[in-house]
């Protein structure tokens, strides 16, 4: 089918917690997927017209990006820094969308108590007259990794649950993925502190050929982005309106400017409200707040006389100039192109 | 229990897809549903009093609707179709709910090659030396279709999956209500194009004869109508925000009205920002967008100097003249009540 | 683990409806559970650092808040009441979450015609030559009210479902949490109209000598019922925004205070509109409207010249002086900490 | 397809309790089905080499054997007696496979204390002023039945449940399919003890035509049969085998001879035990035993004397001449052929 | 309804471990339970009529037998220890069906190092200045044990998981069911090896005045223990059958007199064997194996010639004097009666 | 944990049709599985004490078997020539446990109508420039056939559906398991007839080095086999039990032996049948007949006078030389120990 060769293809995760994640994080982001039957494997959003998508294993999104039968992925770091190989050709847009956090990490057994580090690590293998058997499903980053760190070992590849390894005898010690680490505690196994392979959470990611080849794609690319980076930073914000009393809005905007949070970046946006029998002045000011900051910029327009404060969700916060773009366009080395 | 006839009674769809796009869509409206205990067939909506809401078929509330022991119904465009009758007791109070969409359509085996459209259809059938044997469950569609096109058939009545029909030889061809066409592919089945015998999704229908009779029922119509279009509209719609420099809120308003999406029907809303160390006058403008002409929304308030551009939600928008409340009021005949 | 006793921690109910109305209750609120993994029992809430969650049993958490394991819970009023013992270590922070709702109520057999209420219940009962068997899961609240109206019974423990104890010969009667009433329905019981015990719905406890005596958890207590109480104030409310043509924004308040609802407390945040080729000034009128007011607050904004009506969300509401807050410090006795 | 059209084909329901009994009776009698995969709607039998096995709703079964489509089918005698028409193209060759048991019946509500049976019904439809609603998915046989008791009525078409009809008022009273009562209770409706329509079980179908035309398919239902009733004779009996002391072969059969159950229609099995250091002669005596009769059977055997008594389960008991086979050969007027 | 407080009852759990296990216990007895609605809380058991069966809580049913709402348990000896009170109304008819196995046992955190039995417990707890606090669902039964060995304790009542107990700081130790043991290993708990409070499985329990006062109560419990006993015997047991070559069957039994396993307590029944062209006698010997023993009883077998071994499955064996039921009449004191 | 290296251990697949398979099988062959809690990862089979079991990947269990670290595993045949390795150190004990079953298999895409075989697929991959992308879970078995057919490739790694990889463009072909054929088809692919890489389905290995040294293993191996194998017997056998009137045993046998399959391999058993006022003799034969043959033994047993024909199940047939028992004592080259 050449037509749908020459359509633009975003892979998403098939699968468990990056599929919901990534679902989620697009319908939160405004770019709700529509898959109207659920034996079809491609989808479509209704706000991103002419982009296709398709539902796939994390670690295949990775091929299929790197030898471009798809213009873009959503994974996760760890199959990115995994399976990219070294040609360049998957090129990461942004790198940090929020979920499907986990750590690449070595584990060994709560009983191995002289071990607490790499170095006891190295010291206790020597002890073992063979190399320590490390089972993992990224035998790449791991091999690495071991290397780095001058521990002799042989890699066992492993289909299913890694932590029971251990116990079975089918290892000595794992590379596995970690996120709340109950896992690794029900199976009696201890992470070592600077054992951390690889950090790792969901991010956007391109095949450069096509980038560079496709103005239609590199479009595509700049508008994801846009819809992304709007989305995230909305998500940290939210719109603060208080009704305050003050002789203009300048006085306003000066009490204003004598604290710390509420005091803003450019300033306020300033209304009149009309009061009945009114006696004085009232204005109502207008900011966007961190949401981590709310409790102080509430206790802050508390101080300066801010009443009736009302909270209101955002739905994107559009920069001047996003730097992911940017940093994409720098990358392909289009500078001239304007984002 | 008289009291109970006396209630205004709306029918939700019981099962499927229709279900579930119900239960999302008055919740988004505004109108969420109160059901205490699973087992109960009655619900009700809190923001609407003295509404109780029932569950059925979605042809059992066509057939409740018209008969009217329920006075108001949610379901497909289909069923109504099918099941309203010819007296004109099921009045359709909007026809476009935004969800439940499908089409039903003749089908024919792939493998008929060299049946293309309904004419080619016909000459098939012609060659059959007996009636074309039809499977649907939509028989008084279906009969008017195919005797408008004057396609010789017989009806063959379902109640399962029609799919398999002329695979297993229960028919040759289906009428069958398609959404993605993903189930007509997996059946090797092939939609005809100019097959299609009623385009449908979810609408509102009323009894006439209640609405006539019972000013209540008819100033529900009113709400449950107010509600539903002003939720319409918001959701196509966004509320957007940016800061901009200028000498006056006029001139910053003749700059937008040099645009195409941002100058708007009526003009933006503009207010005063102070910022601090202030060397120009910096203003707010709000505007209203729809949710498809953001990207180029944003690109031209960028191009007159907009930053910092936040984006909200909409609950609502609600028009002057409800468009859809002035069309049931004339189908009542009854023009002097105001919407 | 001495740190985690130190740690503070919020006990949440781990099964149900109190389960999942607590999840969504908080994540509502602005206070989102994550909870990385299905087999802990712990979870956090990212937007209060320095706060564990635990699940338990509903009752668990009473026991658990009043020997102090734990230093606060959200719970239902059913098993506070029940469980909370004589000591008064157990506070009542906030008694009306909204979720949860129920009623601990005696119902009788529907055959019994002749009881209608208490009192017929009680001539009923000493005509049975032997005392009323009351089966429930509430001895300590059933006792009290069966001794304040003085009807003699003997209590019988039961760990499954109630409702069938009449019917199996378990008991007579059964003192029973209700919320639809379907359940009685079904299993022909009928609630006594004055047999009411005790109505329930969540609300959250704390510790009181663990607020009294550790300064950071009655900050945690104070930065809980602020955050509540502004998403309790919030779901409430919405925002509405009008456009009116008029002289002046004092013109246009003058035509909003001759209106019921829109009138307002403090009066309209107002705005002007610039439109395109201008004959007559515009304004946009801002208010928040009670959610049960909004079909009436459109109504008289029309009546007035209101026009493209648009209507936002609220996420928070602050009030100035939080009744709950002063409410916990008078019952600390520590008046003089500020709210 | 010519060559599918060729195969034999048996079609089964494919939902609920008729579709988990069907394979579970079938099973049980020696011919599992084999479904390799969810998704296909063919299966096969291995136990039965030349047999196809489709799944279909049991309505469009009885549809498919009498047009053709499908030779054999097993499903509800309710169903076929709706859709069977009156050409006896379908046949019924077993019509109680012993699963699948309900009963077509008229139920009124609880609250019509005077309608006792049909009379009473007649009586109070009278004293309506229009004929009687009654909602059934049954209409053939419900207006037969009707018809039959002079009860003027008006049919309602229902797609989903009916037993809240009578509530909703979609109807006045309802004929529908009763296996426990359960569902009438829950929705305080009472089935008349006169008003059973039609009682159902599970039967095996076939059409007439392809049975006399094609040798093949009367020797496939020759072997269905077979199977089917050597499953549910032996279903119904046990094979039991004690110890017993006796002079001789002859004596045994003599004491057994004496009882009712124990006597056998034939006379058991006896076979010689070698008891180490024997003073007398002991043997094994082997009778079929109805499953009801079990502890008579046992209370029997002790009492002459057995002991050590051992039961064991039978897979089939093969009749000499199988009364439905030549049920279906007499019905085929095709008495030459043996069973 | 007193004609159903005649009717025979048995009282199965309704709920986990204990109801699967009943159900399978029972069906594999012959005594399959007819549910006809899973919203029934009756149900029946075709193979015994007269016996009505409900489902409740296992605890309960301790109750509804003790106080004589019902007239048979089956449930775990755990609750019917907890429950039973100290009258004898409760009557243990068969304590050992073979399923639902686990213990109730005290279990202390991992780490406390230093107490392995009861004893360091015990010296533990002296060390702690206050009362060990237990948590457990068995108060009466911990209370006796906890007291016969001298610990002083607080007992603590939970709902929920008692596993997380300790860790949540909600008691110090737990006296909880312990059946595979990874749960209390999950939690980090560690059972102590004295602590065993009462060892548990499913348990036939009835009503002793009812046995006493109502004859057909009394021959169903006969009924009951007759079936049971026989189905559990019947499990552990399997019928071999073998081909032997032997001048006579006095010879063949000589030969099998020799061994250990097939030598039987009574003497295996032999049957002669016709071969074709045979130059010597081939007789077949059955004989009764216990199921642990086969492997030994092949053996054996092949030792002395035997061929062509078959095994075949036993569904009862009935012994002379059911040992359980003779129990029963004595306990009742009736032991005229015969069993 | 060096006692636990020491238990015989079974590994067992964790997931899917090969589990469901392997527990049903094992159950079915008289080694149920005990797994008291679903979170452990080992089970015991009671029936086989001194033998634990473990739930692995079906490509771990080959892993675990080859370097020792699990004694004997079941999995698919398919996995075990993916990742036996070279070493001779997995042996198969059976290779046809008779479930599991599917075909390693090359598939390409339906519309590819000029490739027809391997042939043809090597000519049409000459015509493509570059090597044929062949996506497989299955590198070394689908290498390997590629290889001897001289067909030009690179192979593609996949974690998930492999049936998509054509049309997304992530391949060109595939090498997969095929069952049904259903998945295939549903994504419009076509087996090449001569494409058959791997037939697959259950089979037991065991680790050679261990059988050799560790006699209590080889033990185990032996009871393994021997259940297997008489349980694969008995499922293809019944027992059938007749009644025939003759002048003595011999008669009867004779008239048994002039048919084709009651005429036996050894010859039937036969006793005497008393029967009540007999005027001839009878007897009860039995014989053992395989299921395939069951209807023509019936149909013989008819045609000599048989009557009454009792058809029952038989558990386990043991042979008197196991013969796959003999062909691992080959293999290890220990002919001396008998099986």
């Amino acid at each position: 089918m050449p037509s749908q060769q020459q359509a633009i293809r975003l892979s998403l995760p098939s699968k468990g917690r990056l599929e919901s994640g990534a679902l989620d994080f697009l319908s939160a982001a405004g770019l709700r997927i529509f898959k109207p039957n659920p034996r079809q494997y491609t989808a479509s959003i209704p706000a991103l017209p002419g982009l296709g998508v398709l539902f796939q294993r994390p670690g295949d999104i990775v091929v299929s990006v790197r030898q471009g039968s798809v213009d873009f992925g959503i994974t996760g770091i760890d199959v990115i820094e995994e399976k990219r190989g070294g040609n360049g050709d998957v090129l990461v847009l942004h790198d940090a969308l929020g979920f499907g956090s986990c750590t690449l990490t070595l584990a060994v057994p709560e009983a191995w108590s002289s071990v607490k580090d790499l170095a006891s690590l190295k010291g206790f293998s020597a002890s073992l007259n063979r190399p320590l058997r490390v089972a993992t499903k990224f035998p790449i980053l791991t091999e690495r990794f071991l290397n780095l760190h001058q521990i002799p070992h042989a890699l066992i590849a492993a289909e299913g649950t890694l932590e029971t390894a251990p116990t079975i005898g089918y290892a000595d010690i794992i590379s596995d993925l970690v996120s709340s680490g109950q896992t690794l505690q029900d199976n009696r196994l201890r992470p070592l502190p600077d054992g951390v392979i690889q950090p790792s959470q969901a991010a956007l990611i391109a095949n450069r050929n096509t980038l560079m080849s496709r103005p239609e794609v590199l479009e595509m690319a700049r508008r994801l982005l846009e819809y992304v980076e709007a989305h995230l930073r909305a998500e940290a914000n939210l719109l603060v309106i208080a009704n305050m009393r003050g002789e203009s809005p300048e006085a306003i905007a000066q009490k204003m400017f004598t604290q710390t949070i509420v005091s803003g970046l450019q300033g306020p946006t300033i209304s009149p409200v009309i009061v009945r029998d009114a006696t004085s002045h009232w204005f109502s000011v207008t900011i966007v707040v961190h949401r981590d900051q709310l409790p102080q910029a509430i206790a802050e327009l508390r101080s300066i006389g801010g009443s009736g404060i009302i909270v209101s969700p955002v739905t994107y916060i559009f920069e001047e100039e996003p730097p992911r773009c940017k940093a994409m366009l720098e990358a392909l080395k289009q500078e001239t192109a304007p984002c």
